[in-house]
């Protein structure tokens, strides 16, 4: 990264702060009991993540003319999930891992029961800011907006596609297969991300909506696209997790099923659709056109 | 139990046939991927639950006029929160229990993976049922539930509760902490069920409410006791889980604090709090009334 910051590398850095600073408002202190509860809860969530997630959600919010201390409550909602969702992967029953964005893991840091709880209340935390704060000028839009979460986050979402992903160990997935497991695991997510940021404006059309939605979800495609590609490539240290895990698991991934060079290729290839997506869309798009460079494009 | 049923007995019956076919019908079907979690998510609801907090949900219910659909929509809500907690409980990292309702926990009949990802999508689930449906007149009044719903359910409600038991083994508690305790943990869901219902009506003032909400901090706190009575009375074999668990693991129960006696007589301290806290209501607070009985009398 050049030292010379780019004005996308301003707006980034600057919601990332915000991010940040909600974020640590928002959670409990830890001086309140449970204490060791409310410190492992602070310690899953804030810190170095990249908050991609909420920055397609403040994207999109630009894009629906959002008033932007909504969507930053909103971007806040979907990085909780994230990283309850990371503790609860990271278990020893699930991925088993020891090392997450270059620290001790939760349940290497506290312990297993305290991450488990850790998760649990985070999604509960994440439920409750929809309804604490005005996210949109009608309680209905609100109410879609625990709706879209719920769905994105249940067995039909999030936790579903992790589910097919523990199936799916030592067997051979097809393409479609392992593609409508990541559209579950990461995808749905990321897709409710982008719906999210926009459902705090209302300046989005019927159609417009459905470009958008097309663009969330080819985002939440190639995110996974290029973490497989990521994973095959990086080292440890570089990656701030546990590398080449995929392949030592006997996962099957992107670049198991079709090879380094023809993954790239995909990840190319669902930019360009993303980009497609919002082809109608004028400069109130730039930051979300910005980010599906930034996330395909991504180094560490 | 006499063979002869009277009317309170054919009203619980008939409740729990109610909630026990509308889990059924809002559980995802088992032929529906991830096919494995949803086996799990069924088994994990559907069986002999006794369906406490559905049965407070209805009789809150009767007590605001509110519509038996919506009511029966919330009751459910309570009750897939209250099996997720005991699928993440019985974990081997938690209580490490092999029985529940006199059958193997979610996670020997499974595993410990889908058992985890079993409680997440059920929490899920049940933010999705306050959205999904229609509860309440306004949404705004819904919204009001996800809120009610996710504090009960987070760190400082039923996960913090769990957390603080954690703490709490093989220390010595006072009577107060343990009470702190026993209200994150059962009353916060337990206490939520019967708002619940009530907020599916409007019949209710304010001060009316409140003392709604007193009965249901008194049997929130009430079950706890009966049931420390249960684990240290009971066998396994008529609990339909482990009995004595709580002595085995040294974790300090109104029983090891005040002994069999003391703790008999504040279950109906409680009780009488409970039925004061309903003076001011006539026959419609009849079934709230025969659960204060049912709950602090039951035998298993």
């Amino acid at each position: 990264m050049s030292i010379i910051q780019n004005d996308f590398q301003r707006w980034t850095a600057d919601k990332q702060q915000r991010i940040e600073t909600l974020l640590d408002s928002i959670l409990p202190p830890v001086e309140i009991a449970p204490q060791r509860l409310h410190g492992a809860m602070r310690y899953a969530v804030l810190g170095r993540g990249k908050r991609i997630r909420p920055l397609l959600a403040f994207a999109a919010g630009e894009l629906a003319q959002a008033d932007v201390e909504r969507v930053a409550i909103a971007a806040a909602v979907t990085e909780l999930v994230h990283a309850y969702s990371l503790v609860h992967d990271d278990l020893p029953c699930m991925d088993d891992d020891v090392l997450r964005r270059g620290k001790p893991t939760c349940h290497v840091e506290y312990d297993e029961a305290t991450a488990l709880l850790c998760g649990d209340a985070l999604q509960s935390l994440a439920f409750q800011l929809i309804a604490d704060y005005r996210l949109a000028d009608e309680p209905a839009a609100q109410l879609e907006m625990v709706k879209l979460l719920a769905i994105a986050t249940g067995s039909r979402g999030m936790a579903g596609g992790q589910a097919i992903d523990l199936e799916s160990i030592g067997k051979n997935l097809s393409l479609l297969e392992v593609e409508a497991m990541h559209i579950h695991k990461t995808g749905a997510l990321i897709r409710a991300a982008v719906l999210f940021g926009a459902r705090c404006g209302n300046s989005l059309d019927d159609e417009q909506f459905g470009q958008l939605d097309r663009y969330a979800q080819c985002m939440g495609l190639a995110f996974q696209v290029v973490d497989d590609l990521l994973d095959a490539e990086s080292t440890t240290a570089t990656l701030g997790k546990t590398a080449g895990k995929d392949a030592g698991n006997n996962k099957p991934t992107y670049v198991s099923l079709l090879g380094l060079s023809a993954t790239r290729d995909l990840a190319l290839s669902l930019r360009g659709d993303a980009l497609d997506a919002l082809g109608s869309f004028g400069a109130q798009a730039t930051r979300l056109r910005e980010i599906a460079d930034y996330i395909v494009l991504r180094k560490f």
